[in-house]
């Protein structure tokens, strides 16, 4: 439903004649979460809904499902097909189902809580994440070095040099890629929770583990700092590198 | 035929198991390599061949063929469908013919001299680079921040800074997304003719320039550091910005 308002605008005159402005992206972002949302409120009119564009109805409902439609918007602006529609649903404030769907190469990321993350691809890969138990064996993905403020820089500098190897970009799809068993960790920080609600299910579901930099279970209330490992035998090292 | 020995071994559970190790891309670089060489010394007996894996066979003939059979290894072993096999032919030290083929997701730029470069997607996009004549309004791409040593770094910081984004990751791939019209400039370092000989007919049969650091054509000469641009118009104040 979200990607038939997104994929006509992929790669398209107008978001080329745009030049790097977002505004034809936050018409489709508009648009795909006024679908979803209009579809949830008939089918679950007791759950609350959360989302990027439009804010937060019955946020203390038991369920809340909790929306973003394109995840990634720079990856989307610049035609890279590694953006993705994320759907998370919290039960009392635990993820319990997670979706990323990735409308332009047709892959999908469903994880349940208590079931095996699924995946489909046109591109192929497994949902299992894979054991690597230290950081100086871990592939490291991280969206950009520039999000990370004065006081959080010194804790990430410390995890990047311990780290094997970093790739950089990914938004959402470097946690799917950490549920493939491909990417070992992901740091990133100040994450809204509709970018991190879908992504927790995915990775638990595939045997990683998402936390805060504390190594805590991530809530409403987290300022949105996280941590993703395929390995939970990853995450103390991290946890403490990055307290320093 | 570089896809065929690739797209077996992307996200394949031995590339899950190599965890990071490049073993296993190198024998499928490997591979590739010797099948385009083999056709190439075939079809064309007189021309040379310069690949990554094999070195360079009659170096100084008239034409010389430039592999790079897997471009972005660090895509590749992340399950990113971001890498590209690349195929430049110089005609006395000059780009005429360049071609990224994205062997995954099925995507191709081909670029010959003198002609508009073609590309050909099932995810969509045209081949027309677009208009930004200043770095204010440019989306600027990047595939790592560690590529740059430390007399580049100050020069990187300044155009960095002046962009108007910068967006990262994306090897050979950011170039096609010049071409395609979505980003505008990517300033990298340290390349080897099989990393840029295929780029400059894609991006310049586009509508856009690719150059050294100094705006001057790349040679097999030079030291790799490249611009490449959708606009020329944005040359100088890149080339400005570098030089301090």
């Amino acid at each position: 439903m979200a990607g038939e308002a997104i994929r006509p605008l992929f790669r398209s005159a107008l978001l080329v004649e745009a030049k790097g402005d977002a505004s034809p992206v936050t018409e489709a972002d508009r648009a795909a979460e006024r679908a979803l949302r209009a579809f949830l409120a008939e089918r679950f009119p007791s759950h609350g809904i959360m989302g990027e564009e439009y804010g937060t109805e019955r946020g203390d409902a038991e369920y809340l499902w909790v929306l973003d439609p394109i995840d990634g918007t720079r990856a989307f602006l610049t035609g890279r097909p590694l953006f993705g529609t994320l759907i998370g649903l919290l039960h009392r404030g635990v993820p319990v189902l997670g979706l990323i769907d990735q409308p332009v190469t047709g892959e999908r990321w469903v994880g349940v809580a208590g079931e095996g993350t699924r995946f489909t691809s046109p591109l192929g890969g497994t949902a299992r994440a894979r054991p690597c138990a230290r950081l100086a064996e871990a592939e490291l993905s991280v969206t950009s070095p520039d999000i990370f403020d004065a006081a959080q820089r010194p804790g990430f500098e410390r995890v990047r040099q311990a780290a094997r190897r970093v790739t950089w970009g990914g938004d959402c799809y470097a946690y799917g890629l950490v549920a493939l068993g491909l990417v070992d960790a992901v740091v990133e920080a100040t994450l809204k929770p509709w970018d991190w609600a879908a992504l927790v299910p995915v990775v638990e579901g595939a045997g990683g583990r998402m936390t805060d930099w504390q190594g805590r279970a991530l809530t409403l209330d987290s300022p949105g700092d996280v941590v993703a490992v395929g390995d939970a035998a990853l995450l103390p090292e991290i946890v403490g590198l990055l307290a320093g």
